[in-house]
């Protein structure tokens, strides 16, 4: 037994709305348990499940976090375990009658002096890796280029001790794709906005075949052509290899000089997500992730939180939150967007939650939604991005993204994050080659089982071992310490990096 | 200039019908060249590009391979080059008219004796390598595995010497996928193919994180649990890697045992494919792998040539070969499922060909459907599979995939192939870590480029140097030397394979 774990019985209501609790017990808590309030289970309860509150008839709303997440599907008593298939699936907001724009926050008070140290890029942006970023306008070259990596990486990386790391762009587009059709605009701008990311110091490279559909010149349209190399104009594979090194080197010889400076926090874009979420999500990580977010927009800065299927159904909470209608709109345009596409595939919103988040106590989508939106913080909403757009604008940017974590991460990657705060709750060793990935636990009993993964612990929100705004306020000054290169994450310290995953909506050829 | 190039002006006409050349020399043919047949050539015709053997008036027929490959956009005189502007696409054969098993080639003489060394197991099948498979369920484990397999190479493969290597089956599914979308099917089915591949000894495990929509019992149906490694089960990262080491040396220890036996041809399954194919592709290294594919076929093995894009506009050539209606019917099914799935995206055949294709004088995707199904050889077509379905009979096989090099070699892989012929015009580094692949250029000009990279040079075949008969029984006889492990193929000696790539035709959540 965990020497933080609560004896007491313990559960969380979130609202005073709410007719249902989630238990926070580790392994649950059995038939009989009193409540200090008087409350009785009427049969075993798993952590992170809901528990009745009073007795609900056949029918009646289910309210967590004030919201409507369900229907009663049969009479439950008080005291009961509402088990997932116990909860009927609402109607998703009806995206055309939404307010927008309505209840604007207001400004939140400035978060000044705060700093991190960065490599300041010659556009102005700033970096808070220094990373040589070998980009592929296509798949076919990544056994080369995955070849020279490794020799960059023994051979050459240990001269140029400035240098964090070597980078290979890889991806599965550039050929066998329909390149002309109309979403192959999302691949594509995901690609150019990756090489343009602020931690590669704008010395890009960037390997071609030479027959490609992706030209390497629509990877990096505007740049020098001598930042380029394709294979094909090589002679055999030991000079391609000789010549990516070539090329390696000379930007490697200029990132060398690159030092970290002290830069101010409205510098850093930062990406929100949320993966294996449990029933947790929502009232640890989550909150204490949107107290840092709005410590970020306080200070200046840019914060993005994404994954469409997890903000449809509590789009709109979020619609009166658009700092104007504009905003709303484009709000709006990603929901239907992505409505389409799903309906096109014949699937929907149902695809979401994971069988995990289901054992973890999400009943549906619509409570992981309400939990998953917690990241957003309190601000106004100031911006809209569509999948891979990059970031020109300060403040809390909804920047849309499926919700799968490594297709997220891309995306939010191409739209310039420095670093990514992540939430689990049943846990995920998720990790980025590109940015920095700090991964926050919405139990105890995950950070405790995964010490050297897990970089915060908010499940000590639930135990009330620490606030929501100190949890926040621990992810902040984290998060500017891990910005500034002096403390590692554990997805870094030990190399956990996943592949990038780019979105193509459009069809293969 | 190359010792083998030709110095007399050359050109390939294909079929007596045609009426249309393609140009021989490396760099083309200038203005004024006369050729031994009187012909002059009015302008500069690049190599590779068509040149008229006649006066074409506006409206007629391009003829190559006997067949139409366009219409005339203007008139073009004799001599001059007929650029790919020139011609016009002319509408796909009309799927519900053809006719099908109508022409049905006799069983080629058999080829007895015929055998190679391989590693046979228990369901009778054979492997052409001795690898360790380490399949995952999630993308999400894939940091982590990574880490492991480094460990498994430096620290365990070298106490195992008959293991060749060890390959983590990465991917981008299992979750935040729509699971239940009537196309999820597909991938799925892909990877659980890819686990059952014979070069893995069927000494599978897999690597899965606990919260995924695809579940590791899924990914192996049927066997046994201790096969099966969750993260969310271990104590931290230094476990999880622990345990991967350990469930790994337990199955080195088995796959070490494995010795190479004799076997017959029979048990080979070889796929077929080409990539950034040229004019050349049609007349020089297809119809020399068609040549290798007859004698495999003659010897009992399994054949499958895939990439529907580039069969589509010749299926009228193919569906008379069906070996009865009911493949014939299994055909047309591939092609209108393909059909559709392109126009779901608002895309369609024209997305092929690539503009390395049209650089290397394939005007349009019919010209390049001709030259692709000269792989198919000249035998009857004995079966259809879906993408990623499983080979289970001899004979010549359509599997059904689409062209991109690296979806099409992970759908092959998850049919079964042990090795994969490979054709290029315009050169790719290409491989598969868990199957050799044979490339073989179609031009003199690229053989020589890269002479560290491709295996044959079948561009003897244009300059007169082999014929294709020659060329056929050279593949034939390698391809047996490197599934027996006696040569390998420059990709594996370098190590150079691509990623995998699934198909996933059902959207991402
Ligand atoms: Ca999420
Ligand atoms: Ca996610
Ligand atoms: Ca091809
Ligand atoms: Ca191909
Ligand atoms: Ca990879």
């Amino acid at each position: 037994m965990s020497s933080i774990a609560p004896e007491a019985p313990l559960y969380i209501k979130v609202h005073t709305a709410d007719n249902v609790a989630i238990i926070v017990n580790t392994g649950g808590l059995p038939e009989g348990t009193v409540f200090p309030c008087g409350l009785a289970l009427t049969e075993h309860v798993p952590q992170g499940h809901k528990v009745a509150l009073t007795d609900l008839p056949q029918g009646e709303a289910i309210i967590r976090y004030g919201e409507i997440i369900g229907y009663a599907v049969r009479p439950i008593t008080q005291g009961s375990w509402i088990e997932e298939s116990l909860v009927t699936l609402p109607t998703p907001p009806e995206l055309e009658e939404l307010p927008l724009a309505t209840k604007v926050p207001a400004p939140l008070p400035p978060l000044a002096g705060c700093t991190f140290e960065g490599f300041r890029n010659a556009d102005g942006s700033a970096g808070t890796k220094n990373l040589l970023g070998i980009i592929t306008s296509v798949q076919c070259v990544t056994g080369v280029v995955n070849y020279a990596v490794n020799k960059i990486k023994t051979e050459l990386l240990p001269k140029y001790p400035n240098v964090d790391d070597v980078v290979a762009v890889n991806h599965n587009y550039g050929c066998g794709v329909a390149i002309n059709a109309p979403e192959a605009v999302v691949p594509i701008r995901t690609i150019r906005n990756l090489a343009l990311h602020p931690n590669f110091g704008g010395q890009v490279m960037v390997v071609g075949l030479g027959c490609e559909k992706l030209l390497p010149e629509q990877v990096i349209p505007g740049q020098d052509k001598s930042s380029i190399l394709v294979l094909q104009e090589q002679q055999g594979f030991s000079k391609m290899v000789d010549a990516i090194l070539a090329m390696a080197e000379a930007r490697l010889l200029q990132l060398n000089q690159r030092r970290r400076v002290t830069c101010p926090v409205s510098d850093l874009v930062i990406g929100l997500q949320c993966g294996g979420s449990d029933a947790f999500s929502g009232v640890t990580a989550n909150p204490a992730v949107g107290y840092a977010a709005d410590l970020l927009v306080r200070a200046g800065a840019t914060v993005m939180f994404s994954e469409v299927t997890e903000v449809r159904d509590a789009i709109h909470l979020l619609t009166p939150r658009a700092v104007n209608e504009e905003v709303g709109r484009a709000l709006l345009r990603e929901m239907k967007y992505y409505d389409n596409y799903l309906a096109l595939g014949q699937a929907d919103r149902s695809a979401n939650p994971a069988p995990g988040n289901k054992k973890g106590g999400l009943a549906n989508v619509v409570e992981k939604a309400l939990g998953s939106i917690a990241k957003s913080g309190s601000s106004a909403i100031d911006g809209v991005l569509s999948p891979g757009e990059k970031a020109s604008q300060k403040g809390l940017i909804y920047a849309a993204t499926p919700a799968s974590d490594f297709i997220c991460g891309t995306l939010q990657l191409a739209s310039g994050i420095h670093l990514q705060v992540f939430t689990t709750g049943r846990g995920t060793p998720y990790g980025l080659a590109m940015a920095p990935v700090i991964k926050v636990a919405t139990r105890n009993a995950l950070a405790e089982q995964w010490p050297d993964i897990m970089d915060v612990n908010a499940g000590r929100i639930a135990t009330g071992e620490a606030t929501i705004e100190e949890v926040g306020w621990e992810i902040f000054r984290l998060l500017l310490e891990v910005a500034s290169g002096r403390k590692q994450t554990w997805a870094d310290h030990w190399g956990i990096h996943n592949d990038l995953c780019l979105f193509n909506p459009a069809p293969v050829t």
